[in-house]
């Protein structure tokens, strides 16, 4: 069977990653692949709506954890010289003097581009997040979901 | 040639990408897709034998490097969000309070469930792990044997 | 269409992962597999020519950025245990104790070997790298060059 289009696990919650996650499903759509980005764990983060953050039906432990993680994508910390956000402002800035998109440009250009994205349901519910908190973009999937999409795959890849 | 199962090569010792990489194994084996791990630097401490820390046979690098470095599955730090232990806990208090599994859970159910793990032989010698150190159910394996392997599977991942 | 070639994306300024990309691109080049190593992010610090480090045509941005990140492969920190260096020391008493080479010898082994470099040219804008500043086997490409390649080949990893 021929393999088509491109899968990418994002496992990462960082501004980066996210940013180099962000330009390789977007230029993937511009190649006209097929594009699924799975988002687990602190990947969940991206996904996050910040008008959204919801404390109903939490436990302690998640809603601590809901307020000690970033409220969405233009939060999120570089995963090197983060330096207290130092580091960060940096980039931004450098990517401004570029006029290079930020982080949530290139991720409503994915939506726009037909870029899938799909929330992990066992990071979700070990998170403690609800579907309501997420961008409505996105489906909620399984592993085996997953699985079975990447496997079809040309390019799978983990970040 | 059709290609066939999947293939990771898990280089982190972080306790929440040697999570995510059990579940994705696991979840592998449920589609009854063959899985290879292969363990290499930091991600040879998920195979370390907490009952088996030996300081024979090893230089004064070799035994700090013991010394300094989680001694099983359980010990390993998160990748984001450590503080000090208190991040990894509360992740821990939510799996517990969803009833999901531990990390040590993940990793015997993948060995019952039949994935096969891998020790990078390079990494052990650069670390000064030796064999007897790990579980038994690993077996020591080159980086020509990993890329052998991950040629002919349908999904790799690094982790 | 038969897939061949290992393709890495290697996002990652990390001293030890980029050990492991260089010796899974050796390793890969003695099974006689074609290795397209892509340079992006923090990865363009791999490449980096620790002779021409330039402030020339730079804004006061990527002026500091090229003064704060490291000049150069044997530089780059440990993606964990760093300890203000003191763990890569460790490391590399280790390595060094049995023979093993270090990243720059991995590196010219690989320019030896036929691995292709490429360096991406998003992010050498984003960064303010000049081609300049890169050791003369690199050639710069575009995500789509990349994504293109990429698709072709029997192994893609993100490191």
């Amino acid at each position: 069977m021929e393999k088509s289009g491109f899968s990418l696990l994002l496992f990462s919650g960082d501004y980066d990653k996210c940013l180099a996650a962000m330009i390789l499903a977007n230029g993937a759509r511009d190649l006209e692949m097929e594009v699924d980005v799975f988002c687990a764990f602190w990947g969940l983060l991206l996904l996050r709506d910040p008008e959204k953050l919801s404390m109903e039906d939490k436990d302690v432990y998640e809603k601590m954890f809901t307020l000690a993680t970033p409220a969405g994508a233009e939060a999120l910390p570089l995963s090197k010289m983060n330096m207290a956000g130092m580091g960060k402002q940096m980039l931004l800035n450098m990517m401004a003097s570029q006029e290079s998109p930020d982080l949530v440009s290139f991720l409503h250009g994915a939506f726009k581009k037909g870029v899938r994205f799909h929330a992990c349901e066992l990071s979700m519910k070990i998170m403690g997040f609800e579907s309501e908190e997420l961008l409505p973009e996105v489906t909620v999937k399984t592993v085996h979901d997953y699985l079975q999409q990447a496997r079809k795959a040309e390019i799978q890849l983990f970040i």
